[in-house]
């Protein structure tokens, strides 16, 4: 061991940190907090603690990662990895030292305590009308009397028993039809696509079919394996989104297609291969092989879209940022490069316009406003802002570039929704003394003693804005009032900061704070939304919203109250503000189920109107007057009860 | 060098023969009289006599092939031959000596003198309308007030000016579509498949587009490469099928997919491969690029057409020899590993029943005996033979297993029709003398010196048999009368044999004779012929034959009284018999030239029936009949003036 130190990054948590020269990579995660499970304690007999070092060069972490960073120690690594997972990467962490700058990923089955996934689904009431449909059926045998081809004899049983007539064939079932038959002793159960092609015959077994639903996220990507014959959502799989080795947000991830030779190819490559391994981790939760998967749905904004079509997104960063193409689209799977039932489609939701895209459309057949009378706001808060504003009379949609801060990125202390992050913050207004509850504990701070508070996470910086305003530390412009005395309201160098946890209270051994930058990042974002809704409003000539629906997984988690109160959206009544979840997923799934909804949302999705708000005269007014709390000019009588009464 | 001597082989003329250790290829080609071409001399600085080792073990000539089998002399392989080349077996002959059993391949271009390529097509009225058009179209550019996706421009485009409405688009030309559309300046040509998809989109150039018609036959694949605008062909290209090596004849491939493991992956990759290559060399005489064929059609056997599409042909070997599919098929080209346009789609055509295949589905369409008065027969001879007879009113097909004695394998000096092959024969009734004509030479043997026949090829054979039949030389029945007092007819150990070329006159140094058993094979063949027409004859209750159709490459240059005298086929007016060429290959170039005839072709290949020759109760009876010089019951009033009047 020399003195050396290197920089060690996890992931899918984004947690980082310094590690000297020959640590194992257990003991680098005991160091950062990153939770690997080890069992038996580091001795290499349990293995448990299974990562993955990843290849490549991470823009995002200033770092270049590679196997050639670590070195195995003893023979427990070849015990417990299979050769080729070595190849790919895979090491037990107690058994790996650390001899360079690297990139860990931590699988899930390898993470201590509950995961957090946020993008859970609800299962609403779906009417079934699944895409893929399975057809049992018994053929005659051929005979010399009656010698037609194997084909012709399938296509013949389907018309005679259900009405199926004129199917086409996928060249690769056509090729193993002769085999399949004739092993199942002429009883087969045949997959028909759409009602027109037949996209697998096997031997007659069983009458389940499988399909999967996909939330392209910029930041994670998840996918939930259904039942397409009951509708049931069986596993659920995420991961962070690979893409953001290259790039946080939609628009480094354009820059680095446009300005890195292979930029688009690199992007690609990684998020089919993650989305082949979020199906492969669904499939084996469900006890099913990936290859069962027969129809698979997508959803994404029109960056992740085109990315994961392998389509240039350059013009996306560009005026008049036209997308490729708007349509929904079905490619066959393996076209793609995904891996699962051979024959099978993948039907990727139609795209609005700009940066409103196909998660925005799987909002829309989930939520159905243009079913509604009332006057709705969906707001899909993650890395990009998108709003639908309207009712059945007409729709129109917007995004705004709110930037990473909600995600916790850009704050000095922000972190990622992952275990030891600040999640839900309360500060008395009398005392400006501080309780919070971090991800991975049920109590407050106050209530044990070793919380471990490793930052704050985006619904965490929600509250810290609305309670430090409600409790008169910050002002309406956001201003820290530096009269009130508080041991937690300090100056540090130029910045004014504030202290959430105390260095006793964290994992870090440093004060959590939330400095003036921090609010003012939190401001532009939530303007960019305020303004984005306003300008909608003036555009349908509407004074008022009766029903604000917060959308993304990220809505679900954060308090309505302190949305509200921060001023994300215009004045509405508590109890018509509603967290759907994660409804761009739900919209996958519902499209997966339901042919009918895929219908919809090529059918509404062409008649949302978008709205740009770059070329909107008035919209940087209406802009600036958005970044106070909760506005300089809107009144909000709903919100009477909540807000300071000056 | 050693006093060891190794196997050669060339192809694609099969001469095979012995070298010594250390021989150049040049010298072998020399020896064994293979032709390559080579202008300096073999001084290796022509760069003209460059052929290919092939690769793998060929089990019709029980040796093993390699690349390790030859050493390179010099540097002049370097110097005319790329790297990449190289790597794929090619070799100046001359400067490339022998160490082992070696199969060489000479490609066209090292060939001394014009090819004899066996499969021309007959250029026919063909009225136009295929499978795929280009549209020129010029596109407005987007704008911030119109930034709607650029498929979705493209399409409105299309509707507006050529009426084209809801037009998928393939996923790799979508994937390309923006750079394209701007590269180009918004002026591009869409080329439309079957008016319903997109299947690429290109800078406005030419509004040419090509397509290839592809028959391939069990020994000889034909390509045809031609202007989809204008009907012309602009190229053939035609190769040895590459599956030879693995059996001369269906059964034996079909035996040998069966009992080898991977058989019929290797028998489909070399046909794939193969195709490409013929594609390749098309279009390279054209002047165009490979991947400028922008649609295929694909005529071939049942089996050829299993094998092609990677389908087991096994069960086309066993009662009830039913096959996969007899539909037409449209499989995209690079899905069945063709490297074509990369939208491009392959159009197979429809089969009828048993070996009766998508060949004689092209012998069909063009031929239309559909929409004739007269009774026809249609034979199609080639390694497998395929009959058609009938007229509007109904159509009967079948096949029978002639075996390869028409292109003259189980023949004792049978030969391909190759540089070197006897192919005209005529034998003086009173002394018996022999006149004959070899490929390669314009004159009889009378009229000049060195005539270098090697053997004696299929058409060749049918005037052999006629020849001595007519002169006496064999009776009826095909036995030799060894009463004749001639030098040439002589008794050699067991077997009789006439004499056809002296030793002087030939290649090889030794007489070239035709035995007993090389009758027995012509007439096993010619009798299958014979019987299977007189069988559908009785079927369809029909005495007389209008008229007799010769289809195949090998009915253009067989001699059809020859043909006529021996028996291939009832009574007709000799004026009334007309060979088509390769009718087969003629139906493909249809096909590929207008959509009416893939129409005509599925609608008739349903209603031709198929007589299974086997399950006749009668057949047997027939056959042996069938044997006889011509016949040994039928009258044949139109040959009168022809046979001897016994």
């Amino acid at each position: 061991m020399t003195n050396r130190t290197y920089t060690v990054v996890f992931q899918p948590s984004g947690l980082r940190g310094k590690v000297k020269d020959g640590a194992t990579i257990l003991e680098a995660s005991i160091k950062l907090g990153a939770g690997i499970e080890s069992v038996c304690g580091g001795k290499g007999t349990c293995g448990k603690c299974q990562v993955r070092i990843e290849e490549g060069y991470f823009a995002k972490y200033g770092i270049s990662s590679s196997i050639a960073s670590v070195k195995n120690t003893g023979e427990a690594n070849q015990k417990f990895i299979s050769k080729r997972q070595l190849k790919q990467g895979y090491r037990l962490s107690c058994q790996t030292r650390i001899y360079g700058d690297v990139v860990i990923f931590v699988p899930e089955k390898s993470r201590k305590g509950q995961q957090v996934i946020r993008k859970e689904i609800t299962v609403r009431n779906i009417r079934l009308k699944p895409a893929v449909r399975k057809y049992p059926v018994e053929l005659k045998p051929a005979t010399l009397h009656d010698p037609i081809g194997d084909y012709e004899r399938l296509q013949a049983e389907l018309t005679r028993k259900y009405k199926l007539r004129n199917l086409s064939i996928d060249y690769p079932v056509l090729m193993k039809l002769q085999n399949t038959v004739r092993q199942s002793n002429w009883q087969v159960s045949v997959s028909v696509w759409n009602g027109k092609e037949i996209i697998d015959a096997a031997p007659n077994k069983t009458d389940k079919t499988y399909g999967l639903a996909v939330d392209i996220g910029t930041t994670t990507v998840a996918g939930y394996l259904c039942d397409l014959t009951n509708g049931d959502v069986l596993a659920t799989a995420s991961m962070m989104n690979p893409q953001v080795a290259y790039g946080e947000d939609v628009m480094s991830r354009i820059g680095y297609a446009t300005k890195s030779k292979d930029g688009l190819k690199q992007m690609n490559r990684v998020i089919i291969k993650g989305l082949n391994e979020v199906a492969g981790e669904a499939a084996s939760k469900a006890g099913i092989r990936r290859t069962e998967i027969i129809d698979m749905t997508v959803v994404g904004n029109t960056c992740m879209h085109h990315l994961f079509l392998n389509i240039d997104p350059q013009y996306l960063g560009k005026t008049p940022f036209s997308p490729s193409v708007h349509h929904s689209l079905d490619i066959k799977a393996r076209d793609l490069g995904l891996r699962l039932a051979p024959g099978s489609y993948v039907h990727v939701l139609p795209i609005e316009a700009g940066f409103v895209g196909a998660d925005n459309v799987g909002v829309l057949i989930a939520e159905e406003p243009y079913n509604q009378d009332e006057m709705l706001l969906i707001i899909d808060i993650g890395t990009n802002g998108e709003l639908i504003l309207g009712n059945r009379q007409k729709l129109l949609s917007t995004s705004c570039a709110t930037g990473p801060a909600f995600e916790g990125a850009e704050i000095r202390h922000g972190m990622r929704a992952a275990p030891g992050a600040i999640e839900k913050v309360k500060i008395d207004p009398k005392t400006k003394e501080v309780q919070f509850r971090v991800i991975g504990s049920e109590s407050w701070n106050t209530e044990v003693k070793n919380i471990g508070a490793r930052g704050i996470c985006g619904s965490g910086i929600f509250d810290v804005a609305a309670q430090m305003f409600l409790a008169g530390i910050i002002d309406k412009s956001g201003r820290f009032n530096m009269r009130i005395k508080s041991p937690r309201l300090r100056q540090s160098g130029k910045e004014q900061e504030f202290v959430i946890a105390r260095a006793k209270e964290t994992a870090i051994n440093q004060d959590i704070v939330v400095c003036q930058r921090d609010i003012r990042a939190i401001q532009l974002a939530k303007g960019a939304m305020y303004s984005g809704a306003k300008m909608m409003m003036k555009r349908l000539d509407t004074k008022k919203i009766d029903r604000v629906i917060l959308a993304g997984a990220f809505g679900s988690y954060i308090d309505k109250e302190s949305a509200a109160v921060i001023g994300l959206f215009p004045d509405c009544a508590m109890e018509n503000v509603i967290a759907v979840g994660n409804a761009a997923g739900d919209g996958a799934c519902m499209a997966l189920l339901d042919m009918r909804k895929r219908k919809k949302a090529d059918i509404h999705a062409r008649e949302v109107e978008y709205v740009e708000l770059t070329v909107e005269p008035d919209f940087n007014t209406a802009f600036t007057k958005a970044l106070n709390f909760p506005h300089a000019e809107d009144a909000f009588p709903h919100l009477k009860h909540l807000l300071p009464s000056n």
